[in-house]
């Protein structure tokens, strides 16, 4: 194996070919959009991105960590706002972990500066794929701006280009490709919270604020610049929805309502609301994941999820990790059986993180305001501090470990099974902190 | 509304193009496959199909009963043949009632000669759909002989083009289509049981003829022509698989072991094995059905299902019968709710016949051979006879009855939970026919 086409130069796609680049094989990047760090356009994407564990994982072993770093942000806590404007913090580890806020843009760009950098990769932009000879991994491009058409010969394709992958959209005209895409009742907007004036932060720029309300939420990550990409999930109809918010009254009414501090720290919300589109949230599952020895997906392409766990790049990169060590395990002479191991490893997390993250919407809009959760969260918390081997709560699991996306997720529902029966023991409120629940527990794992 | 454009003239595309045509709409139909009465190809599709009470329910209303009925073998029962060629009677009705065998191609050159009888019905074969402007119910056709495009204008646009539908693939470039496409482990390939010389048929024609192997199974039902056509369902992969399957000496072994009083009356076994092809077997499951007040999926387009209830014709039937309904009932000034309704009345049975297909084979290719099955219809006959306003066997409300498949389906969860229930009790075999039994499920109904 010697030449391998990467279509899509998003963040998974430039993280791939670092690491393949790094094993001596000749890369070709097509990348649909314009060179992003040459346009003035903003990443594309809104919402603000988080590394964690998995991430850093990845980014380690591709020797980048120490330059990711640098434009990150360490977020220590979920900081939730009451309508009366009142926050509570809700630490994300108890050992003082962090996720890592970034821009999506930034991390990008920093990716393409490092792979552009190894002689045998080249990045090539405005090149829409249009065309898949799956079999052969021989690929057509067409230039967005002239028009003309180049093939693009290599032993082995990635699709790396997304939700919307053109690459898999061929390998679903094939018998027996099983493929699904569903949209949740919610869109999103994204909306700012400008720096102040000396360019600090208006709120904690180490927390990730939530405006909690049940049936949406209002979201807040820090940039680097002082600002705060704030988005808005938000159904598309019903009593509170986007159906219904018409005009510049109906938005304001709205937020003074449910959102009275974040509105005062959001001077141009009328703009923004009216001028940004609604964006749709989308879970795409397909399978196989990959065609003979030839064409693998990754990342978006494979599994794209809701974002509300904050893994959906953490997966990609993941997925990365996973490829380039089953690569240096069993080497490049049996691509067939290597992107058959690629697939059977990936795809039953991939899976995972899709549930997980459908079920942290839930959690992140409604179950964190309410009092049981709270409770929940110091039973778990205490465990984890006296059993760290036997009581490691999900979100730890999901985001500061690399245990399989389907492991945590099996042992979380028998977490869920146990603290269920915890919870509506009488006088739990008491009596929680005491040794007798203490064993309870233990007894039921 | 004046002009409807139907895009598929199939089973459901006819049958809709007779229903519409007698309410006085200009109906233009395009079928991408040449005229099949015109053709000597076969109707294409291998699995003979089975009209059950929607289908004339449908057919009924159109006027049809008379003439369809013709055409068709009623089948009163279920013949499960074990390993020993012994031979089990399963009645599918305590009322002796039928299903009726016909032929795919037969039924739908009969439906064509029957909707082209209609001055505003015109059938336009060879036209494959290219294009579809849905916000206008504007298609574009290109012939498969000279290539030539035509477009089409409409009030209302159908697309009953059959699984792998245009229309719905255009629906699918609009943001928050939601789509499946699952394949099943399974695929099927079409064998022949030939008539006996005086055109008599070898197997007893008014059965529906079963050889359940639990991971697979083979079908036989009659044809008008003293055949039968045998269908296999057999994995694509395993111990006992297609893949398995590599000459004739492994056909013959494996035969002689599982199908030995099959084999000896398919003395074209091998040639048909290997020249037929394997075919897949999908479940397509989307949403919306319709676009605004333009277009509609009906039929497999809407709900592409396993063919293990035979009810997928059927339910494609009850689409267009129930569509006909809303006409009358609502009328046609507006085609944006009457669509709505279509869709929020059929959705839900759609997933449910998807659903209840699924469990089907399950029951016809294990279940049905297993003693506690037997056992538990003895329990189902009974009741219905001594109850039929109180229980209804799942089958008879799938088949028998039009009771909405989303119904059936939940109505059958509560069944099977209190048989499993009266089924473990100790000594059921004995007392099953007792009154503290009837009165046990009674209690729990």
């Amino acid at each position: 194996m010697k030449n391998i086409t990467i279509v899509g130069g998003g963040l998974v796609g430039s993280l791939l070919a670092i690491f393949l680049a790094k094993k001596g094989y000749n890369i070709n990047v097509y990348e649909r959009r314009p060179d992003l760090r040459k346009t003035n356009i903003l990443a594309g994407r809104s919402i603000n991105l988080v590394i964690s564990h998995r991430g850093w994982n990845a980014i380690q072993a591709a020797g980048l960590e120490e330059e990711i770093k640098k434009i990150t942000v360490p977020v220590y806590a979920r900081i939730t706002h009451d309508v009366h404007g009142n926050q509570t913090k809700h630490p994300y580890s108890i050992e003082n972990k962090a996720i890592w806020s970034v821009s999506r843009g930034g991390l990008n760009a920093k990716l393409l500066d490092i792979a552009e950098k190894f002689p045998n990769v080249s990045l090539h932009f405005n090149y829409k794929c249009t065309d898949v000879d799956l079999d052969h991994a021989y690929a057509t491009f067409e230039h967005t701006e002239n028009g003309k058409n180049i093939d693009v010969a290599a032993d082995l394709l990635f699709g790396a280009d997304g939700a919307y992958s053109l690459v898999r959209q061929k390998m679903m005209q094939k018998d027996r490709f099983n493929f699904s895409i569903e949209y949740i009742e919610h869109g999103y907007k994204e909306l700012v919270i400008p720096a102040n004036i000396d360019g600090t932060h208006q709120l904690d720029k180490n927390g990730l604020h939530i405006w909690p309300r049940r049936e949406f939420m209002l979201m807040a990550l820090a940039n680097t610049d002082g600002s705060f990409t704030c988005t808005l999930f938000f159904p598309y109809e019903g009593e509170h929805s986007f159906d219904k918010i018409k005009n510049e009254n109906d938005l304001i009414h709205f937020f003074k309502e449910v959102f009275p501090d974040a509105i005062d720290l959001m001077p141009t919300l009328v703009h923004d609301f009216f001028e940004n589109k609604t964006s749709s949230l989308a879970i795409v599952r397909c399978s196989p994941w990959v065609h003979k020895g030839k064409v693998a997906l990754i990342g978006d392409a494979a599994h794209a999820i809701v974002p509300f766990y904050g893994e959906g790049m953490n997966c990609g990169f993941e997925d990365c990790f996973v490829f380039n060590s089953l690569l240096e395990k069993i080497g490049d002479t049996d691509m067939e059986s290597l992107l058959m191991d690629y697939h059977q490893l990936r795809k039953p997390n991939g899976d995972a993180i899709a549930e997980l993250s459908l079920r942290n919407f839930i959690e992140m809009r409604h179950l964190v305001a309410e009092p049981s959760f709270m409770l929940r969260k110091k039973i778990e918390d205490k465990m984890q501090e006296k059993y760290p081997n036997k009581w490691l709560p999900l979100y730890s699991q999901v985001k500061f470990s690399n245990i399989p996306y389907h492991e945590a997720l099996s042992t979380s529902k028998k977490h869920d099974e146990i603290m269920e029966k915890i919870l509506t023991l009488e006088s739990i409120e008491e009596k929680w902190n005491s040794t007798e629940i203490e064993n309870k527990i233990l007894n039921m794992l």
